[in-house]
């Protein structure tokens, strides 16, 4: 197998965070997203929607979208488990992580491309637009902290992939879309510094 | 269980139609979320993401997201087999899944926030950024068209949750975010024909 990566964005963190949650080591080969390498039609013959990660199977298959991969090696890799034991962990981990994707994740990176220089030549670019997904941001932070209250991880008593969509999305969040966290959200504060102590948040 | 469903909107449409496919019948309430009866307290104590559907499971839980609840039903009801046989299948069929819900329906989404009357009071809107919303939506569809080619269905030779999200996001691009579907585009339209002759569409 082999993990087509890129070191400086967020959807590539997810898959490598858990990559090496799994202890796993899987080669990888960089494709510049900033240049347009994920867009070469030699990529897009690999993985047609244009985004990273993707992975090559070793009969010579490309498997894309962060979580399906993941998906895959979890079934791979059982333990330690990530996505859930049984089918109604697995649907709670799942509504975890969905919601922190949809609602907190997307609106980062909406934030993002609207803003940054980086997509001038990319999108059309709505900059008042992109203030009211840094406040959706904002708000999210504020939601996330309440949800988690007196929990050590987001879906429950153990770390998942919930966890890892969190971090890299608050994380981005912060440096990418510059949303600060409010330091009065003390759970926030709290499950954010025990992700980041692990080992796997600087993959 | 009990699901929580607005019968005008298309994540609930997803899966009543996901319920159909399985031959479940589940009861039913009613919730509007044209006049926001999505968020009062009493329901943001049961789904505090706000959204719908959810569904109370017979211990009084309760689960939200869309494709989370499928994957529970699925667990109890594993035939018709509609996300995966093993690992590796459903991370491909996962993988379609989201390509079309991130690219394709959270497109249509946007499109439709962004110009229609019954948002005005709800979000700040950009018309102009909705109109480049559209043109996503049209550009998934040629993307898709691209991708059916000559299979049966978007994940491949048999029908599966792929399909449900494509199905209630076409619709939804044609009909809320009035995007047509171009006659060209032989491969969705044939797809589409077929999707939504079975009876569970009109579920």
């Amino acid at each position: 197998m082999k993990i087509y990566d890129f070191a400086f964005a967020p959807n590539p963190r997810r898959l490598r965070i858990f990559v090496a949650e799994k202890g796993l080591k899987i080669p990888m080969e960089q494709v510049d997203l900033a240049t347009g390498k994920n867009r070469t039609p030699e990529m897009l013959a690999k993985n047609p929607a244009g985004g990273l990660p993707f992975v090559e199977l070793d009969d010579g298959t490309h498997l894309a979208e962060s979580v399906a991969i993941c998906r895959y090696l979890e079934g791979l890799h059982p333990e330690p488990n990530l996505m859930g034991k049984d089918s109604r962990e697995q649907a709670f981990i799942e509504m975890w992580n969905r919601r922190v994707e949809l609602n907190l994740f997307a609106a980062a990176a909406r934030a993002f491309q609207h803003t940054s220089d980086m997509f001038k030549s990319r999108i059309k670019q709505f900059p008042e637009y992109g203030a009211t997904q840094r406040e959706t941001v904002a708000n999210q932070f504020k939601w996330l902290d309440a949800q988690i209250g007196n929990k050590p991880y987001i879906a429950g008593d153990r770390f998942t992939i919930a966890d890892i969509t969190a971090e890299v999305a608050v994380d981005f969040g912060v440096q990418a879309a510059g949303v600060p966290m409010d330091p009065a959200l003390k759970n926030l504060a709290r499950w954010h510094q025990s992700v980041s102590s692990r080992p796997s948040a600087k993959a």
